[in-house]
């Protein structure tokens, strides 16, 4: 992010799956904290209040909310750890792709220093041919990247590859998140 | 979408993890067919030519095939199938997230009818609050919906819900899609 003397002030949208948490309540005020101490105030979408006198299901209230805070916000850090399988939580990716989509600066971090590769079921390379496939005979990418290309390369287009952080895959761990609060600024 | 006489030439953004496939070319082709016969162009991933004169990464170079892609396109049919997980594809949800911010009409289909709760391993109700959690211990969004709430209150919001078709997930049907092209008008 940019130095805080010209940031001071600056909204940052928490995006992540650590909404799922039994704890997210104290991670989210944990990760607020921090960006105070960066002169940073963080948006967690869990403060989101959806509006009780809408008539709108539920689902559509939060997606509507936080759709909202985003607009609000000046940039997003995003939680990119695996979530219920090889891959990022989709809410949290489907953000990703939309703050990019409104010409936001994004910042992304994961709990693990693994490769998406090596984190997919039976995945293995043809010695013929060199290419990688998983045991459901689908293609898997051979570039090394925290996950699906699409994420790594949005994030380094915007100036800032994924923090990736040898954190067990703990949801919870925010030293990279710290990491990405202390980034330069975009290019 | 739009009636084909208002829309004749429209170009349709092909997402999904069709890509992925061992016969991904013929999918692509599958689908390009099929929306020449509704008077739309289908604009399919892999026949992206990324920069060859580019000292960029493979990846990136790609992804800025694909962007631009999505920037051409007039709207997005995106193939939310699980893929490796409970949810969809990371890259295809990333994709669904660009192309509403940069405010583009998106239809979406899955090919399984099942909840995602319903593919969350161990989920459970506690009898007493009644939330849902699954064997992770984290919550367990409880919508009745194909995915996560951002990924189908997104494309409600945009006028079309996820078409959901009991075709055993497998990736490469195409009834959803058509049904996709099939769509009223956005509201």
């Amino acid at each position: 992010m940019s130095s805080p003397a010209t940031n001071r002030g600056a909204k940052i949208y928490l995006a992540g799956p650590d909404v799922f948490l039994p704890h997210a309540a104290e991670l989210g005020q944990a990760k607020k904290r921090l960006c105070m101490t960066y002169g940073l105030l963080g948006l967690f979408p869990l403060d989101n209040l959806p509006d009780v006198r809408s008539a709108e299901p539920v689902d559509r209230r939060i997606y509507a909310a936080n759709v909202e805070m985003m607009r609000e916000a000046d940039a997003g850090v995003f939680n990119l750890t695996p979530f219920r399988g090889p891959s990022a939580d989709v809410g949290t990716v489907f953000e990703l792709g939309l703050m990019i989509g409104m010409g936001k600066p994004v910042f992304g971090y994961s709990n693990t220093a693994s490769s998406l590769r090596a984190r997919i079921a039976g995945a293995a390379r043809d010695s013929t041919t060199g290419a990688w496939t998983g045991a459901d005979g689908m293609t898997v990418e051979d570039f090394e990247n925290a996950d699906n290309l699409m994420i790594d390369a949005s994030l380094a287009a915007s100036g800032h590859s994924i923090v990736r952080v040898d954190a067990g895959a703990r949801i919870d761990r925010i030293e990279g998140f710290e990491a990405c609060l202390n980034s330069p600024p975009p290019i």
